[in-house]
């Protein structure tokens, strides 16, 4: 089978957002070993849209299109697709009826623009949206399937992967199976070098690793008639990797660093509570993200100013003064304060320099001390995170990942 | 001048990495008033590379690439183009000397595929690039202008800056200005039904709202031959803007509530400190993500468990008793709570349920209390977040939105 994306939307002309629904949308087909020859972005503009849709639905077997699909006036996609594949638009009454209760729930008057999103394609197959109000819908034609589904990314996603995937899967023949190696610590291109002919010779299962923001994800991907096969394929490749990375390597198919971690606290019956300076609340917010954390993390100090890491968490006015707040000490100072005044057994304490501005040449931009305290005990690393491209946001958020494998690699101990 | 852009590149069709190149010069075509009336990302196949090309030449004025430029087998971006506009490749010596200076600072040994990239299509302009090996080029052809630029984004974005723009800047006659105002409180189709007549009429300067996680952005876009008098087309209609929805904008031009919080604190003059326990650290992280926020916010206190709530924060064992964590009282007492132990002159308190599980009919998923202590006087909001589509991340950015914007009305008032 071979597809290709239509994305609507003038915001993606005017740059004011990236195609993230299209890499998204890709990274699902090519699981499902669906070719995927082109991505086009047009405007808001219906004869434009026209245009684009019958190429693509004459050179392609299927057609997915994302975003139009809301309230508004310019939202068109979903009248140009039922124009262009001869259907009339019809009113879908569950739909109506789930967007009446959805206005009723939160006090909201029902406009006519409202409604507009409960009018589908005759004979469609209707894709309800729990993460929104527009419904997407799939329209089979003659030669060519087209799938709506509405831009946001918060809605497409969860649509793609409970929707239309389990549709896809169903037309497609046998499966495909990925699991997900997550890596921390090594660089991309270290990893690559290390799995050069492997990635080279695999064919089933496929071994392709990419970067994610400070971290190296390797996905392996087996086809087979049935899901046990796949995962037959699967389990020797996955050895192999463990093998040759097992030291970096700290979870498979876990969704975060933040979710091992609360998995390896909560396995451990271990409680975490965190002092963050330069991360400025990143650590206790990422490890809040999953849901049950409170099982494990009691909660944290955010020590911006110093006055802060004083009162609240007793680091001593001299050290501070001596050592600088951005030193060995102070964290290790904030990771026993922490632990103190909210009886965690494990304390991570933060300090350093996020930038853009505050560097000097002892201490430049970048540096960063984390402090690991485990009843008492403290260790603390000193890490260089700055570098050509590591912005304020990327050195926090390495900073946040650096600690938290940290408090991972103690556990797992 | 109506422009488009093509991607050349199997793994954004693989979904391994999003089109951002694709944003950035959309971004810049925007600011020169260039009109961009399509995206096409196409794989590393000269078929159909080919085929993209030859539609959107003829059809555009402007053809921008990206991609394909590198020195192996599967880079054919220049051959397609070259064969297409009907120009031979030649060498060209100057780019063979770079090439071969870059190699030779590196300890690199120049190799037949490297030298390729010296390879360029016959008259046309070539641009010298000073962040990868791989020059660009301009082509200039009947009616349809070319030009090719590389994929990698740190090499892709400064030759459209430095490389691309002066030569647009100089071909295009005017300029083209926008502003964004921000809204907060309002939901999107609530403002398109106030501003509906407005977008419709206005042309010069153009009136377009977009949702954005939580909050509405309404972007004003002027024409005109100089900047002064785009300014004096925009002046207008922000003003117009600010009568219909005056109450809701909360910042014109500013990039994100947390921006516009530290600004307005370092106005007043005064400190914040945050009290959180359902957004676990996610409005401090927002707000230290803004350089400069030490200048006005002190830190904060994650209290996740109820102990820490009682510990460190002071709220009474009795009142948690009573009402629950999740309470207006608690809340109350959290932003007091954290005003005592920082010393900041504002503190904000935050609790409630994010979900997915703990919600009851009484108290559901999406309850939260905000409370906003300023110098000893302190009062709460209850919210109601919940709903369809609004999942845990959801539920814990909005109540972090109301936060901040409940201090940033106190501090505009």
């Amino acid at each position: 089978m071979n597809a290709e994306l239509i994305a609507v939307g003038t915001e993606l002309l005017l740059g004011e957002i990236a195609n993230t629904d299209g890499q998204f949308i890709s990274r699902c087909l090519s699981e499902l070993g669906i070719n995927l020859y082109y991505h086009t972005v047009v405007g808001d503009n219906p004869a434009r849209l026209a245009s684009v849709l019958k190429q693509a639905a004459g050179r392609s077997d299927l057609v997915i299109t994302t975003g139009g699909l809301g309230p508004t006036y310019d939202d068109l996609t979903k009248e140009v697709i039922a124009e262009t594949m001869g259907k009339k638009l019809v009113l879908h009454e569950p739909s109506l009826k789930r967007l009446k209760e959805h206005m009723e729930k939160f006090g909201r008057t029902m406009t006519k623009n409202n409604e507009k999103q409960a009018w589908l394609p005759e004979g469609c197959i209707v894709l309800d949206n729990d993460w929104g109000t527009a419904p997407g819908a799939i329209v089979e034609g003659e030669g060519c399937t087209v799938i709506m589904l509405p831009g946001p990314p918060r809605e497409c996603e969860p649509m793609m992967l409970y929707r239309v995937m389990p549709y896809l899967q169903e037309r497609e023949k046998g499966v495909i199976l990925s699991q997900t190696v997550r890596i921390f610590g090594m660089g991309e291109s270290a990893v690559e070098n290390r799995l050069a002919e492997l990635m080279k010779s695999a064919t089933n299962p496929t071994v392709a690793p990419y970067a994610k923001e400070g971290e190296v994800l390797i996905r392996v991907t087996a086809r087979a008639e049935t899901k046990e096969e796949a995962e037959e394929l699967i389990a020797p490749m996955l050895d192999r990797l463990h093998q040759e990375l097992g030291h970096a390597i700290y979870g498979t198919d876990v969704a975060s660093m933040e979710k091992a971690l609360v998995e390896a606290l909560a396995q451990k019956g271990m409680t975490l509570a965190t002092a963050e300076s330069c991360t400025g609340g990143l650590v206790s917010q990422k490890i809040t993200s999953v849901p049950g954390a409170s099982a494990v993390f009691y909660g944290g100090v955010v020590s911006y100013a110093d006055g802060v890491k004083e009162d609240v968490l007793s680091v001593p006015l001299k050290v501070l003064a001596k050592h600088g707040a951005v030193s060995e000490p102070v964290a290790a100072y904030m990771a026993r304060g922490v632990c103190r005044i909210t009886g965690s057994d494990i304390g991570i304490g933060i300090t350093g320099i996020a930038g853009p501005s505050g560097g000097s040449e002892e201490k430049p931009v970048g540096l960063v001390y984390v402090g690991l305290c485990v009843k008492g005990a403290v260790m603390v690393r000193k890490l260089n995170l700055g570098g050509i491209g590591r912005d304020r946001d990327m050195i926090r958020h390495l900073a946040a990942l650096n600690a938290m494998h940290m408090v991972l690699e103690y556990c797992r101990k």
